[in-house]
């Protein structure tokens, strides 16, 4: 390598092939390795942030001190009895392990696409499984189908890795490779010990409704014949039992010029006055490092960190369905191959990562991020009333997106950043809903029938997003929780009951904060040593973030206490490198989330002087902290968002998207609307759609022909104004 | 006219001219008429629901019964004392005055644009103004401009018809005029008689900071200069002290085949599965009526309805800052003529509406809605992550589109249809945020300061939407509040803690519904004599809307008494014929809500027989209503949601939109995802962006042309795969 990479570049895959080898040469063969994930260990704040501030100082030098390069590399060491799982940091320079972690026996990492894959054979070829499949006969033709999920909360600490899966029939006379298996649930869920590879257990399911019992009915003498009325549920065009619709008409965006963005070798990305750098981990696919305006720093790293889906069907073994989707499986690894023209529309750039294969070496992830612009409608507009002049600026966004599958959900991430300084954290559900069987006729109290046979059980998804701010300085930062409240009237300060108060609390120590709409709460990033020079107030960006329910399952349950993040509408924690994951590392079969942000509260970090703990150091644990392990921090925010699902038939097969936006705003940042600049140019493409039955303009012959305007229908008659009817400009 | 317009289709400009001429004739020239307003008087439920169930049944003949064809004429009687205002409905086919309502004496219809442009000449000719203005002096070249405003709340319950003016300057000496006078408040607020045309007061402001009381400052021995240091606050391009950004390259929408929607003369609009019928009235804008998807019914009529802006500081007169501006000044008045190229992209069909010049002559509002499709990303997508078979449906939206000027401030309103079946109304707010003088060097409480010596007030937005649900029927609906509790683990019903409980409750009243996205609180618009065939449940809509803050003046001011809507997030009211604004119809310095949500509640309607007052046909007023008026209704829906606006530095001086949405959805009102048909078909308008350095694609040979795909920069190393690089493929 000519020059040494931007210390937030991702590894190549000659650096990352070092770190594989280096790894197997630990071993030296004398121990199978399976290698789960490779990628850069992102260099400590007190070794980055000296670099990044030289960088935008324009003063990096030769010897400027760089942060060691090294790779983050998790493997199993496979053995009889017990897979170890361990974290290792290689050095890339020095070429040798620096640091290295065996997980403790009860931990349990992650699945990884090969693991996913692997589950059915084993099934299919057990004769536990295959004795409980007897209980079923199929139609003629059928096929089964399996969806390995991860186990959700183990039924006791000691347990060894298992999986569950769940089965499901395809109709295999359609002869089509994508005919829908989820329209054909089989009440059986096998449990296999990744260890041994066995199936250890099939569990029977109810499938009765609201009146019948949590436990599934015995089993019968004779073979139960399955999906005599069902219906199928196909989404694949060509096996749709409707036409496609035929009369919508081709919308393209083009961009003439070619796009507003560029990108470098090394990752870095810059569209108007933002430049970042863009990362991609395994397990939460893309991440935002670095985020600047103006070459202002405004967020130190962005990230989705972490999803959970507990179901709340309680009947046995129902509760097992949570899955925490960034830990036990990894956006990044699931991530889609982004198709041009699919995905998104106009100019794409698309951006591959690397993912291990069991052997170590560097897989392509094709793909797996895009990037482009959209149009966002209107940004702002003023109309001089008194000579009807307007001035409007339209919302251009440039998106970074991903989406990712994980069996029969799907989820897409979007970082959206703007013109006015505004960063939007989206994500939109889509994909299959999770279905069970149903005794054809019954309803639930646990979910929707949403075809003959067919249970979607409602379910909750609760998302967190992590947040690690660098309002205009990498190193002094606050966390401000500001509310709106208003005053009783009275005839000194508010004759007239219109006052309304603005509260603020500075976040003096680790906490959870709840949603409180009604105080319209809101929390703020700001920096106290830089203040605004026209209003004299720190400079924040602030967090808009729609209030959603948080986690219904009893607080006492498996599913809250290893979900515990998912009890808060967002936390504040003390920075420390590395920690990365709002549930904890190990989420695959976790029965109290460990190491997650509640851990992090109770250590007892604290941001200022008055949020520090009694006893020197935290040591004596007050303050809400429960051990003594608090410092002198940072903080980093954690927002907590998401839907209580409880699934409409219109989710079926496919379900349309559901939508969640987190903004992130310039409050004070700038000294005016950053985007007071942003042109207001008429775009000269749009063209008009004529009234009356004529399906749109067909093409014209470019920009200019002036017809009469036949609109005005309103008023059923032609007022008789001009306007302009124009054909496509775009060659 | 030779066919019988439909009973929705608006005036006519013939109709709009006999309806007026009927008015002038009545008073044959004996009194002096002031023309507000002429427009379609919508035709009852009662006689409208028979034609539109014939016409969607298919079987309207010559012999169905039309609704009578009415106009609603609103109008001031000129008298010396008091104008008596006046709405009188006319039967255009009789020829004659049906009906006709004088408003009481201490009510105030709202200002016409005619009104509001009248104000600056009176004020100007004042001599207390001139004498107030003496107070100050100008820099050189500045002139005087005036923003009327609505008086806000009375202070007395008999006071006459009055307005108040902002005052500002302008340096006329830049010679423009866009030049922003925002930049330089003058603190008085001159107060207009409108039946003397009178400047009867003119009031000195406040301009201290956080430590300064509530009165203004002594007025000085001699004139005081102002804005010495001020800063200019332009906003038209040209007049910027910065340059307009170049690199922001044209992003086109091309619809090469033309827009996917159609529009008749009369009204009638249909896309896709959708057809509706566009109103249009002065004081709502665009008005949905009988919007059907599939010829089935699911809203009878959806409107925006009212929008109040209570300002927070206690300093008087500013109390008196509080806007209503649909009931105050009318958003169809004050709606702006757009512009192609301007206020959306692609394919735009524009509509009229008709408003009265004070003659009562039609007078054409141009291009005041606008019609197009746009794109809103990933609709649906599922992978069969055994083949890696992807189907991607995109989400296309249509949209009906109104912006207005209200003096300072501007509001974007949307109906946003989609092809999952659902709509969302979304409200935009942009324009310059309301300012006024603070000494220089101050900071206040009551607001930020944005550019030295101005400030801007804290304040609210608060909104309401209006939705006459008809769920598969103009006949039966009911709502119903849906909730998601968890429930304690027991053994019996919830042995792992896992379950929640999704509870209903019908709204058997009206009443006022809170958020509580605590409990996931839902209002559902149903059928109740209609089930889906697959869940069994009742067919129906849900609002998806978030919880925002309500009105924070206190209970007991005039402020909140005013706008009793305001204090809760939905309102469910029983139908009644022309009943249309949630704080009532005369918001014009009103003291009480008049008419509103709040009476409509108190009145005490029922929806089923468990909500009905004890007493026979609610006389006896029990069950929370205050008045014997009761009667079994429908249920109306009116969403409140609304912005604190407490203002940012980047506000200034025209604000990037904020934005609301609400989310009506189909739930089990069809048997599976209606989307399912959306084709998913590539667009092969879209191209890629290469890496790196170069700024995009600059139009490539067309499509097909492929070439080594120079990303995969993130790791520094290229793995080879193709893809394809293509040009703009719109001719």
């Amino acid at each position: 390598m000519a020059t040494a990479p931007h210390p937030l570049t991702q590894l190549s895959v000659d650096e990352f092939t070092k770190a594989r080898d280096i790894i197997v040469k630990l071993y030296g063969g004398s121990q199978s390795v399976y290698f789960r994930q490779i990628n850069l260990e992102e260099p400590s704040k007190e070794t980055l942030i000296p670099y990044l501030e030289a960088e935008h100082a324009g003063t990096l030098t030769a010897d400027t001190p760089r942060p060691a390069r090294q790779a983050h590399v998790e493997y199993d060491l496979i053995k009889a009895e017990k897979h170890e799982a361990v974290r290792a940091v290689v050095d890339l320079d020095a070429g040798k392990v620096v640091s290295s972690d065996t997980a403790a026996a009860n931990r349990h990492p992650y699945f990884t696409t090969d693991e996913f894959t692997q589950f059915f054979d084993h099934c299919l070829a057990s004769d536990l499984f295959k004795d409980a499949m007897s209980e079923f006969e199929l139609p003629e033709g059928f096929e089964i189908t399996i969806d390995p999920w991860p186990y959700g909360p183990s039924d006791n600490e000691d347990d060894p890795r298992i999986m569950q899966g769940l089965v499901f029939a395809r109709d295999a006379r359609k002869n089509h490779p994508d005919t829908n298996h989820y329209g054909y649930p089989i009440p059986i869920i096998p449990v296999m010990d990744w260890v041994t590879k066995k199936i250890i257990r099939v569990d029977r399911l109810a499938t009765g409704g609201s009146e019948d019992g949590l436990e599934p009915a015995p089993r019968g003498d004779k073979p139960k014949k399955l999906f005599e009325n069902a219906k199928s549920a196909e989404w694949v065009p060509e096996l749709l039992d409707q036409p496609v619709r035929t009369d919508l008409k081709p919308l393209n965006v083009v961009q003439p010029e070619g796009a507003s963005f560029s990108v470098q070798e090394d990752g870095l990305i810059e569209w108007q006055k933002w430049r970042f750098r863009l990362g991609f981990t395994p397990r939460e696919g893309a991440v935002l490092h670095d985020v600047c305006y103006e070459n202002r720093p405004v967020f130190y790293r962005l990230s989705f960190s972490e999803l959970t889906v507990p179901y709340g069907d309680p009947r046995p073994p129902f509760h097992r369905k949570q899955a925490f989707d960034f830990g036990d499986g990894g956006i990044g690894r699931m991530a889609n191959n982004l198709t041009l023209g699919c995905d998104c529309l106009g100019a794409i750039h698309y951006v591959d990562g690397l993912l291990s294969a069991p052997d170590g070496s560097p897989t392509p992830a094709k793909s797996v991020v895009c990037l482009h612009e959209q149009d966002n409608g209107i940004l702002w507009k003023h109309t001089n009333f008194r000579t009807n002049n307007a001035i409007v600026a339209r919302s251009r966004e440039f998106v970074v997106q991903q989406l990712c599958t994980l069996a029969n959900y799907e989820y897409l991430f979007q970082y959206k950043l703007d013109l006015a300084g505004g960063i939007t954290l989206e994500t939109r559900a889509t994909g299959m809903v999770s279905v069970v069987a149903i005794d054809e006729g019954k309803t639930s109290k646990y979910g929707n029938v949403v075809s003959p046979g067919i249970l979607a059980q409602n379910h909750q998804h609760i998302f967190a997003a992590r947040i690690d701010p660098a309002i205009d300085s990498y190193r002094d930062n606050q966390v401000v929780v500001e509310e709106s409240h208003g005053v009783k009237k009275n005839p000194k300060t508010n004759p007239h009951g219109n006052l309304y108060e603005v509260r603020r609390q500075v976040v003096d120590k680790a906490t959870y904060v709840d949603a409180e709409p009604r105080h319209n709460r809101t929390m703020k990033m700001e920096n106290p040593k830089k203040q605004n020079a026209i209003s004299g107030k720190n400079l924040a960006y602030k967090i808009i973030a729609p209030a959603t329910q948080m986690i219904l399952a009893d607080e006492e349950s498996v599913h809250t206490q290893r979900a515990q993040f998912a009890q808060h509408n967002a936390w504040v924690t003390g920075y420390r490198d590395g920690e990365f994951w709002v549930a904890g590392e190990f989420t695959n079969q976790s029965r109290f989330e460990e190491g997650g942000v509640g851990d992090m509260v109770r250590r007892g970090d604290w941001f200022t002087e008055e949020g520090k703990p009694n006893g020197v150091n935290g040591s004596n644990g007050t303050n809400g902290s429960s051990d003594n392990h608090g410092q002198k921090s940072s903080p980093v925010v954690w927002p907590v968002y998401g839907f209580t699902h409880n699934p409409r038939v219109e989710d079926w097969p496919v379900m349309p998207m559901e939508m969640y936006q987190i903004h992130l705003r310039p409050t004070d940042f700038f000294e005016a609307n950053p985007a007071l600049d942003v042109p207001s140019k008429k775009n000269e493409a749009s063209v008009l759609v004529p009234c009356c039955g004529k399906n749109g303009v067909t093409n014209g012959n470019g920009c200019g022909s002036v017809q009469k305007d036949p609109v005005a229908h309103l008023q059923g008659s032609n007022n008789g104004a001009d306007a302009k009817a124009a054909g496509a400009n775009v060659a």
